[in-house]
């Protein structure tokens, strides 16, 4: 066991402070890593203000995590000391199933442990990436390629993979028409993947405050969701929607802009029940799909990507101190475009 | 002009009574069908009874058709007189936009011609089945292949286009668990088309009475959707389930049924928006898609299908006179399981 230096919520919807957490000693195939960034997902206040349910405390949140290799047990294989890599959303899963067996460990049926706000296999709490260190099995490490600076990679961790995934698994790429609803911390890395895969890219944002930024991005043309007129000027013209926002949607209304055949695929996850007519999938055979994170070989695969396409995160890089003001103002939308903790300053 | 028997109704909600009606002289690309049977589909009644909204009367309803050519135009190349054939829902298109080209004439931009409570492109009102002749362009017409009686034919024009497309776009196959919700008009076509397609089918029926029914078609499992204990035991277990019923589903509930990835495909048209939500879709990286019959090009593939694979229609023959009753009888859910109308009996 070695004692780390951590931000902590100590109670739900209490302020993080300082602390010191346990990590458990390096075992045969874990990795240790010198965390040197992590970014601040909206799920990490959604968690510590139990706004999706009772959790575990005291929570250590962050589940964007990029760092350094400093050490390593005897049966590692794929990492080395000195080596850049990160952790995402979970850092254990039964490995045994059908869908762990099929590198969709975030779908493990018997429960991918999170990476904080979860209980390993070993029966304790996890403890996430606003520490010093972190210790994970190799197997829920991936690979950090070189030309990807470490703090605009971290966010990739939850933000690249949420919305590489839909994007592939739809087919996102040359010719095809894609939007990616909401510019905020998934939006705007969603752009740059989509963009950088060939397709025509628009963003439907509440309003057009962002929309120089979401043209520098890589998007194509930018509408205002707030204005009626994008819904008949739009109508019938994408292949695939991505909705990267948490307030319901008027499901409707966005399914009408898909082609025929087209995607809407949610990745956002609202805390409401959503009201539809199953006519406006009919007419036009279209298609409603949800999307949750990837796959290990996956997130891999999308840092390779990103690290290729030279995509990292928009980021407003904080101190430790400023973690708790930095969540008032993800709440209220006020981050261009993710806060990533230099966790030297813990 | 040709002078014809017919069945319409006078007004919305008026019963069926026999009358004549004009069909056009045939064109340089039209054939003239004697038409020797009718289905009667569901939609036949919401759409005498207005319940999809405002209509056109008189109504001849009638979107199953078999029968057999008796006169073709000059420039006709497809069919000659003697050829056995079917019409579906649609008529014609415009031939012209992306989705006409593609062989997905049911989502024309312009909006496809119905085959009756329709405006076709000349201006005037469609009449469908219920007759003993109709004249339509032949890129518009199927070839019944023989092997195939056109009794049990005709039902496949609506109820076996509907429900192959989707087995055939969500992968129904060898090693596929696939699920039919209701064994109706529909439902009994999609068990038998998808047993013939390899996958392994349960029916999920509100009550376990037509059991033994759906095990001769080709269902290797039965469960009841009235008992709670189906939902639990059947959790996770399915790669697509293609709903052919109008009540609303309590989607979470079906989505539940799905493995990872899994479709759920409506196909049925409820008259009442539903409520579920979203995270029911994303976690499990779930699908719900809508279809709507089929294109021409996939119509023939299924007739070939079907004929290859011995299916046609399980079906309840009727005299024209009988109508009215049998739409009583369908809404009673009281049809085992599509009623034809023998149309010599006009």
């Amino acid at each position: 066991m070695t004692t780390v230096a951590a931000y902590a919520a100590p109670a739900a919807k209490a302020p993080l402070e300082r602390t010191t957490i346990e990590r458990r000693a390096v075992r045969e195939f874990d990795v240790l890593i010198d965390i040197k960034f992590a970014g601040i997902c909206h799920s990490d206040i959604h968690q510590v203000r139990e706004g999706w349910g009772e959790a575990i405390f005291p929570m250590v949140p962050g589940h964007e995590i990029a760092g350094v290799v400093s050490e390593v047990g005897p049966g590692v294989t794929k990492y080395k000391v000195g080596d850049r890599v990160g952790v995402g959303c979970m850092v254990d899963s039964c490995r045994e199933c059908d869908n762990c067996k099929a590198g969709q460990e975030q779908h493990c049926v018997r429960g991918a442990v999170q990476t904080y706000n979860g209980i390993g296999r070993d029966g304790e709490p996890t403890y996430g990436g606003y520490a010093t260190h972190i210790v994970v099995d190799e197997n829920f490490v991936v690979r950090i390629p070189e030309g990807l600076s470490l703090d605009v990679a971290a966010p990739l961790l939850c933000a690249g993979i949420t919305t590489y995934a839909p994007l592939k698994q739809w087919g996102a790429g040359p010719g095809k028409k894609v939007a990616v609803v909401g510019l905020g911390g998934l939006g705007h890395v969603g752009v740059k993947i989509a963009h950088a895969l060939g397709a025509e890219v628009t963003v439907l944002s509440q309003s057009l405050r962002k929309k120089d930024d979401g043209l520098k991005l890589g998007a194509d043309h930018y509408y205002a969701t707030s204005d009626p007129k994008t819904f008949e000027e739009l109508a019938g013209s994408f292949d695939l929607i991505v909705s990267t926002v948490s307030a319901p949607l008027d499901l409707g209304a966005y399914l009408g802009l898909l082609r025929t055949g087209g995607a809407l695929v949610n990745v956002g996850v609202p805390e409401e029940p959503v009201v539809f007519h199953p006519f406006s999938l009919i007419g036009g055979n279209k298609i409603l799909a949800g999307s949750m994170i990837g796959g290990i070989p996956e997130t891999q695969e999308m840092l390779d990507f990103c690290a290729g396409h030279g995509i990292g995160a928009e980021i407003e890089l904080i101190t430790a101190s400023e973690i708790n003001e930095a969540y008032d103002r993800v709440t209220a939308g006020d981050v261009r475009y993710r806060f990533v903790i230099d966790t030297a300053t813990i």
